[in-house]
């Protein structure tokens, strides 16, 4: 049998992290590394104590974590993978508590802003922010917290055997986040079937630079499955902009990137991976 | 004297929305309508109860919040102004307590989120979501919670009678949050000075569209200063884009909203407003 593969997540066992790291590599691989952030995380990463790390990147209502970005940018990781999780969440309680006997929620704030309308009918409760969904359900059962709840994941339920006094309680039901699976740059090699990357670029004052290269990307076949502008801190009026790009042909995409040189500044390529599946997001 | 305009704030008195109203109003004329959610702020505004309401739209840690745009579209509002705010945080206690004895800190998840650096340095603390920034530094106040500190505002240090334990806590000093100022459709009227608006559209299956509607902007000379891609629910693969553009002459602004139509579908227009000065936000 081979190693296990340790791969770093946010959180303890049974949250969404630890469930992306399940799906992209084969179950019965992976040892879990728990990290209490993101910061953590990524020192887990770069100092050599994980081989991998996976990292929660946008979700469907809360948009891009624009920090985690600047955590790639700053520790010089490259993207190997990614994946899409649909995330249903269950509030969690005690056995013998029934809903009206709730009077703390707690969770991780992603999650509560993702629950916001279930919340907002349950009335006179206090909602507690946590680092972790699934370490908000296992300190109720290791705690024996009456009156509390957590939204966490089923599985969280089931790994610390707390009762589902709600299931489904996400606002949106396509609600996803997408997680990316990271390497030290130094170990990073190019997938030979990759078909997607993400990149950042700056545009410089000259008008009309981000329509050029959007016209570089498609003259090159390149797909465009996201854009966000961030603005450049010290820098008024310049923007840069994360961008994720899809190819059939791997040479469209190195031509791309020579092309847009005449109009992008401080070019960053964050890796090349192959594309997650999106299509069980979508009910 | 005139009668007061009554602005729907999220937040009680001395929030970051209330600033930010009596930022873009003039102070002596506002009479802030307190409100608990953004879906409490749209209702007030949408049944008369505010001639205005105040709505954070951005910020630049966390991006786009995007909800925000949906409720936008879901209440037929309209943009009429919108307000740059340099937020700067400050941890505020009772008067008799130093910061080692505090066990509690609470405030908004986006406080929490900006302060996050901080909020690592300090050990065995728990950190408490609250609805308001503001509020809750009135709850510690009122109730005379010791061991709890409030993430706000220096004003709400002020307004509360609460000591600042540290100024400026929040980890980017360039940190700003974008207040949109919003009324009902049927009162809007063309500001005739308007050099900004924002507008949501979508885009088919076909290749490069996006690349030929920034072109046509660039081609009328509006300037870009957001882009965010969003997926649309229920159809994987298929984008919505928020844009933001701004002009010299309005003319090109119809001209290009004209030309669009040919590669986009489902253009919202969101209102026509004048420019917020961002310039104080950057040190």
């Amino acid at each position: 049998m081979s190693k296990p593969l340790k791969i770093a997540i946010q959180g303890v066992p049974a949250c969404f992290h630890d469930v992306a790291a399940r799906k992209y590599f084969s179950a019965s691989t992976v040892s879990p590394i728990e990290c209490s952030s993101f910061r953590i995380l990524c020192d887990t990463l770069a100092d050599g104590r994980a081989d991998f790390a996976i990292m929660a990147i946008e979700n469907t209502i809360a948009g891009s974590i624009l920090p985690n970005y600047a955590l790639l940018e700053k520790y010089d990781f490259k993207i190997v993978g990614e994946v899409y999780l649909r995330i249903e969440m269950c509030l969690l309680a005690l056995p013998n508590q029934s809903i009206e006997d709730i009077r703390f929620v707690q969770s991780h704030p992603m999650a509560i802003l993702q629950c916001q309308e279930f919340l907002s009918q349950l009335s006179d409760i206090k909602v507690i922010e946590a680092s972790d969904t699934a370490e908000s359900a296992m300190e109720i059962a290791q705690n024996g917290l009456k009156q509390f709840a957590a939204i966490a994941s089923k599985l969280a339920g089931e790994t610390y055997q707390l009762n589902v006094l709600q299931e489904n309680i996400e606002t949106d039901p396509s609600n996803y986040t997408r997680f990316l699976v990271l390497c030290r740059s130094a170990d990073y090699r190019q997938e030979p079937n990759s078909n997607k990357t993400s990149i950042r670029f700056e545009t410089g004052h000259t008008p009309g630079c981000l329509a050029l290269i959007l016209a570089v990307f498609s003259a090159n076949k390149l797909n465009l499955s996201k854009i966000q502008s961030i603005p450049v801190v010290g820098k008024p009026y310049q923007y840069a902009f994360h961008v994720d790009l899809e190819w059939s042909d791997h040479a469209d995409y190195t031509q791309a990137i020579d092309e847009m040189k005449a109009y992008a500044l401080n070019i960053v390529q964050f890796g090349e991976y192959q594309r997650g599946d999106r299509r069980m997001i979508v009910r």
